[in-house]
């Protein structure tokens, strides 16, 4: 693992999310840029000393001479340390699970994308809310055809939590999200709406081509917005909306998706992702559940427990780690990947960085369409 | 009442709204445009046959003719056949409650703006939404500043009852509301964007000073808007977003309203519109109800049943007719109308006009933003 | 009208119901035991003074000796007030309408049997949430077979407006509600589980044949019961379980009912009438919209407006005054009452006056089982 | 792990749990009574074919002569293998995580808590749904007055798995859950009642001083219960709900727990977990969320991601896991055990086998009250 040290938050979900389906076992990291930090950081955890590393060449260097050296490895560090490792691990043919938005910058993610198309191993970005069994079952819903055709497509991820001006409060959370050098272009649209640009497109299984923007900076002295409306434009002529925000006061972490066809719609909330609302026009509108009676192969497929009994978040994140872990088991193998297993991968890490792009280039021209 | 004759709808729910709380009888009436229509239509709802009208005209001067002439009037005609009508009763000094939108074109509504200014009659636009007590107390908390400085504004209203082409299938009310001669420049964007855009500024106490918007006709033959998607700015820096659709499969009558300010939010929709939701930032979430331990005065004042029996669609219709019994009542004695008496009026009325006008200019330049 | 006057509750809302759908008109009234206050009240509603009445006794000589008298009455009194003005009307061949419990005593309900029994007027007992449109569509659901044979029958009522001694401290409504000597046998029991009891067997077509009941009277100084659990047995081996308390804290008038069958489940919460909850064993569970795709011939029949305009608490008492009109009508042409007419009368009071009975009487007994 | 092997189903979500929070390994088993079936099942877990037994006794012996044995056992039997495994392990000084109920009869019940009380190991029962964070702040709410004097406990656990034979075609889940042989005196009383009962307990803080219950099998030749109700009486005065069912149509894992005191009352669903209701008496209602504004230290105590990411069964399953690492290792290094470390134990598990016995006891006494 790079970064993920104490402090931080996201390493211990994808440690939990690693460890629940038993097919990954920490073994090495670089969890702090901090040499000392990074240290104790792994005594905590329980490494081996000898394979807690003080930076991440040290360990892609070291590991890569071991004969039982990691054979993927997670990063899990702000936007701008994303492309460095991730490129490094490539490079020595270890495959990586790494965190999204893809990199800080449209040249690290090109660099980035040379570098994974040159390398044996393969890299898995962790677009985590395409875990979830019920956006499984949906996206396979809008493939069958159970909608019709698409007309509409609204994707929402709202929160409240840079409501107020907390990267001048001692979050560290904050910090690096809010400063242009560390998290890019993008405030909100990079933590937030790649998230929810992305699951559009797994679930809707098409992107749009172009969108208008209008981004916003509410708190006093942020310089990256924390609130953006993007207009949509899809080529088969559906149209569409996506609106992200960090400053929604009480919303905790309020990402849905509502999808119109001319046959149906569904609607999907994370924060109650067992359920998907299946609208057929002239019928009654349903509830499906995972592991109920309307649940697909492709939902059962990725659930542990039976119907009712929730799975939620770390559930979702593991199964990208379980599917990380056939594909790595499939590529070592030589056969083919199991049907069915999926992940986002350097495609949608590249098509969020055009998302972010196009919608601040549609905001400096006052909300102009943008192509993508 | 002028329309609301057999085969109508909203004629019906005038009438049960006026009827409620005993201020209103239904006395005369032209109630087709086809005067034997009329004249059967008058008979079933047991009108005396000597004031059940071939015209609107006829009816105008008949009844101010007569000593116990109708004091006030309800328009509930297609939006071609507002304007008409209302002008003459404002100018024989009948009070008018009209449907909305205003009327279908912006020179009518002018027109009938120099008649109201004119007369000296009242009238009222019914923007029935606006009756609802949960409404009436989140237009009461944004002005109290409960919610801090409004940064954002987000309406929804959203249906599905035009993804089909049931215009052409026999739907009376789907025929003129899709038809530009009758229902003006907006489909959709009149039918029930008025709606959520006059809520919005109801309850957030300000209007945009711009919009984009990006309009779509997806039924083919359809030549008005079935779907809007607004961006919206407001002079104090907050930021909106309106979206009305009647192609979103599975919805019934979903018209939302979110309003975030610095310091807490609301949320309220319409299918259950006894509740309102508050969330005060750093406190938990808040379910106010109608009659319950949370209800301000100004939800109290329109409530008509305890907390817990719910008031519905034709109470907050009813409220606006009781409002403008109010107003009339003041008019005639020369008293002040008493605190607290809201309806929506003229003003309102080219508001929503100036909204479905801007909209549509908007969209014919590609969604540029355009100014109010 | 038999009570109803000034300080009371119950009365506006008899009031709403019998104007919304224009088939009564209030022409009449004893307004209240106390000849000042009836006066007063009268006046207050426009009634004629001729005909506000200083006691039902009055009201009913008087009215029945006017070429023009009332055809039916309302009654809207205390429990210990039901009996005798129902009586004198019935006998006077006037229809009556009349609140529930049906009375506060059992010798009195009998009496009432009787006198209804030998009147050719009709007695329409208001249990107004069987007028709910998709209550309708349960029971039609019920009979129909869609939910096989019914194994569980779940109803609950409680609300919190008697956590405290609220009787103590000037609440008139609660005073006499808690008072055995206007209330009768039950507390809770009468107000509020007649309600349940009734809808229970309105919905499933049938009643317990025995029930066993625990009775509390949480709130000190109180002798009626205001928490009540019962348990219930049907003849055709069904189980079921009735529940109302007066002192559920933060629930307002939490009235639901659940009914499972060896085929499928229902789901119905009085707060949110519109909808109705269907489970069929082994497929999606639908949610049914009064006036969506799924809403039945019965819940149409009932209902005013469009699916997604919420119809709430008056108006389905206003459609068992529409049932009762229609009713009255059929008696006064007879014609056959119109198919679908369904309306609460003097079995349903005396199937509630036996629960009342058998409840307390089994509480007397340690919760033993009473047949009923 | 003794159980839980193929064909099983609560094995593979203990050893989720188990490896969630990092604390367990797991290194040994006797996964099957069929010893083919035992080492079949090891080897798919990758367990060490040495320490994959084919007999709990086996397993007991060998674990206890290695060094490196194992620390604690996972008992995932049906009830009626829970007591002979426990107590040998317990005698051999092994930690033991057993599923509930307890035992099978309460003569193994007491021979259980025997074993325990003789041996220095610890015993804790899974009670599983103890572990969600809000029901820790819900007992904490309790504890601390929030709801002041407790007048009311209504507990619900509702399914519909059972509402068909599904014992007589194949479900081997089924078979042992309607076998008295092999489940005990109760069905659904000990299968989902139990849970239902502890959780009661766990938030209100006490237990009934009586029930009295009435037992149904719906299904026709099941001979335990597949539908309990039950009536609760408590030596403050307060009272009581316990319903549980396994042939309700279209709930899946429906447990909710609502508590009504003097002050407030508070409302709980396992399917909706992160979300605790409360509603104090005059205020209006607030949604308390995991991670949210109004979250206690209780609730953060056992959190692992921020709030409005959902945490689920498997977390609240693993939380008993971590709590009883905790605990053991407390044990081991004679420290005490953390404050706010909480796990059911013996004792839970005794009084959910007299809440089984007392309610089969009633039902045969047609329901009387039987003291606990």
């Amino acid at each position: 693992m790079i970064g993920g040290g104490q402090g931080g938050n996201i390493g211990a979900v994808h440690r939990m999310a690693a460890r629940l389906d038993g097919q990954f076992q920490l073994v090495a990291g670089a969890l702090s840029s901090d040499p000392e930090r990074a240290r104790a950081s792994g005594a905590a955890l329980g490494l081996d000393p000898a394979r807690s590393y003080g930076s991440f060449s040290d360990m892609a260097r070291a590991e890569a001479a071991r004969p039982d050296g990691v054979e993927a490895v997670a990063i899990v560090t702000p936007n701008h340390l994303h492309a460095a490792p991730a490129i490094t691990f490539l490079e020595h043919g270890v495959h990586v699970i790494c965190d999204k938005p893809l990199t800080a910058t449209m040249a690290e993610a090109e660099a980035l994308a040379r570098a994974a198309e040159a390398s044996p191993a393969l890299f898995i970005l962790t677009h985590n809310y395409t875990g979830y069994p019920m956006i499984r079952q949906a996206r396979a819903m809008v493939a069958s055809g159970a909608l019709g055709a698409i007309r509409l497509v609204q994707a929402e991820y709202i929160q409240d939590w840079l409501s107020d001006a907390v990267e001048a409060k001692g979050s560290k959370q904050a910090e690096w999200r809010t400063d242009p050098a560390r998290a890019g272009l993008g405030g909100a649209l990079g933590d937030i709406g790649t998230h929810a640009w992305n699951l559009a497109a797994f679930v809707s299984g098409m992107e749009p081509e172009a969108l208008a923007a209008d981004l916003t900076s509410f708190v006093p002295g942020r310089s990256l917005d924390d609130n953006a409306h993007v207009m949509l434009r899809y080529a088969s002529g559906a149209r569409g909306a996506l609106w992200c925000s960090q400053v929604a006061s009480g919303q905790e972490n309020a990402l849905s998706l509502r999808i119109f066809g001319d046959k149906a719609g569904i609607e999907w909330h994370q924060e109650e992702p067992n359920c998907l609302w299946f609208s057929p026009i002239g019928a009654p509108r349903q509830r499906l559940t995972r592991g109920g009676p309307g649940a697909s192969p492709e939902a059962a497929r990725v659930s542990r427990v039976p119907g009712g009994h929730p799975e939620g978040y770390i559930e979702a994140f593991a199964t990208l780690y379980a599917e990380a872990a056939e594909a790595i088991r499939a590529r070592q193998t030589g056969e083919a990947v199991p049907e069915g297993v999926l992940y986002p991968d350097l495609r949608d890490g590249l098509s969020g960085m055009r998302f972010i792009a196009a919608a601040v280039a549609s905001a400096r021209q006052n909300s102009a369409w943008v192509s993508l």
